[in-house]
């Protein structure tokens, strides 16, 4: 029987907090989906796709990751795909409240047997989050060792190219 | 001795966790008045009419329980109505810290008597917001169960017709 | 329609914060039972009859307030006496993660429509809880204007006696 | 590659809560060993015995759920069995803490790539505690539905016999 | 060796509650600098000018606290002024799980040997926020004793002016 | 004008997280005092001369720390030696919850200035509680990397023996 999960988000961008989980969570699946969030309602910084041509590169050593996209409802998406998980971060008590609501409402929306696990973030990452680094690095802080290196190098020069 | 209470909200729409609340409180108060605020800052989905028609459908059987409309602040709405109490639904941890500022700026602002009472949301609710809710009926999700009868009907008429 | 409630608990001994709540509580019902619990779990520093008899002086002016004890589950009281609502007072969000477990237990052991409703401490008691007053009192900490008067005589002449 | 995943605890007795996360668990690995600890500090209310057969027989009718006992420190069992996950259910925000500390002691003491991964409660059962079943059962209070039926036939022969 | 503090906000207006913090970090510190943020997302009610006058008037009893402005980002001022440590209040759970991310993050960005320090906020301003206060202001609402006086002044007579 | 603080516990034994906590006060004060708690209820693992030894040896780089040894109440202490500053760690949420209340029942003892401040603990260590450690390490566990060296040595030593 083949286990597959999803790890969605908006990844804009990816943060190294965001890459830890997907390897963690590749040695527990047969494979892994990161599946990139195509219309939040926020406009982001990066487009959709230097969003999903930064995740293909830093997990491009992840045998069993594969990057895709979506819109609309993720209960839609997880029920056409027929995933056996959905995979997500826990940071902090805000972040689990919220997640435990989203969760619930999940598991009425889901159709198969599709279970939401979360993982705790490493405590190294517990203080990223994507908005949080954007708003540094907009700001000229050094964001070095929160983002993958070529996540990193993107930002920088559309930073640079904004100003 | 006549006791009162208000349950305020936007009610945009009412929820099963709402209705929930007001049955519950029903039992313990001589009226309670279901306060639809008027003017919130964010735009609504459904007009005030829609909101007060829904609410008096589906508490049409509970016969303490009235339903008007109120603007401005809901400390100048209790102290002109003396109301001896207002209810609010608690959900989770972050609910229970934005709760406490309002209930403790609230009791600044009241003239009379009144206290602010919290009942626990029904767990089986406890993952339903009217936002939520809304995010995901406007996305095509199934909200079956989560609503009233009468306020799923308005909503998927209303999602149906603004396409 | 008679609406009564019940506020229970060990009262070793009570404290400001305690009757903070007793006498809001005290304009929203007909009555109030405050209910001393006989036998908990941990031995306590009062007496039974010390303990009721310091909430029996310290609520006399409130006149529909009386004081009763009882033993095994609260549950059983509760469905015995038919009370309309039990109380609890909420001081942080520690205590709120146990009373919704409490409150939602009780729910199904309520036989009747009981509800369990919460008021928010005073923020200038929200640090106070017996067994805090007790261990800084036993080491020669002064907590007058954490009890009431009457309450601060009995702990201080007991502590006194026990060295 | 075979997937395994641990789910521990006392079980002392397993609730309805337990038994929903270990159904759940069951279709996202290849096996599930629920391992109930033999020396907790606590004197419990069942011997090892009579909680591994309850156990048993309750995951019963889960072809890919197996039941032993273990002893010392979880990491070590864990090592030494190379379970790919450790399963934790999640049911409220003190919850939380404890188990983020606990899984990031883990992750410290695992050797191999074992995950620690958390399901979130259903929320009917997010009250049930071993401990809070076994306090009402004691005091007589009705715990139907809390636990799986053979649970409560074990647990309610044990409290006749005890007095 | 002089040890300087930062209180950074956007003080628009400045409460009793950051009052408070100010006054008590100023015994701890040889100076203190409350840093009134430039350039905040959100237009402010009151203009830089405004707050600065303020902040400076409601302080001039406290002979080693200056006022400045800032824009950009926080880190920067720190390291450029080599502030010993940056304060902040705290006041609530859910304040708490911003702050630790926001101390971490800084942590990172500080060149120096800055300390992020927390002082817990008086129970009795722990309901008060500029954003609340403005937002009961604006609806008539008395915020008496919840600004400084001087604050309420201008805030009075701003508010009245805008109708 | 000389500032002087205080950093209590049991220091049974001293971690890598209350070392780190030490470090980041000692820039911030003119003196340290690290106050070894004489009498606590629990029979801590090592002997009061135990903790004070391995405190003066782990913290002996710092020339502004010194360490003494207390018992009774915290406050009467800090009254007696009129310390600038009481300084806490702060890890979690529940950890938050506590240490308000405690802090603010002292700030009604301390008859001075005396200020209750909080540190972050560093995410690294957050995990990290002396019984956690102790409870691991007397199960086997490696808790390398948690205590500082001469700490580890000691209880290691202490853990054998008593086999």
């Amino acid at each position: 029987m083949t286990r597959t999960a999803l790890y969605a988000g908006s990844f804009d961008p990816i943060t190294r907090g965001h890459l830890d989980i997907i390897e963690r969570a590749s040695h527990m699946f047969d494979s892994i989906t990161v599946g990139v969030l195509v219309n939040n309602s926020k406009v982001p910084l990066l487009t959709l796709d230097e969003r999903m041509d930064i995740v293909q590169k830093v997990t491009s050593h992840l045998s069993n990751v594969e990057v895709e996209c979506f819109g609309g409802l993720l209960a839609d998406y997880v029920n056409q795909k027929k995933f056996s998980a959905v995979i997500r971060g826990l940071r902090a008590t805000t972040d689990f409240e919220y997640e435990i609501q989203m969760a619930q409402m999940n598991d009425r929306l889901f159709t198969g047997d599709t279970e939401t696990i979360f993982l705790m973030t490493n405590p190294e990452y517990s203080f990223i989050s994507s908005s949080l680094v954007k708003e540094v690095a907009s700001l000229g802080g050094d964001v070095q060792g929160l983002l993958p290196g070529y996540a990193l190098d993107v930002i920088t020069r559309k930073l640079r190219n904004r100003k």
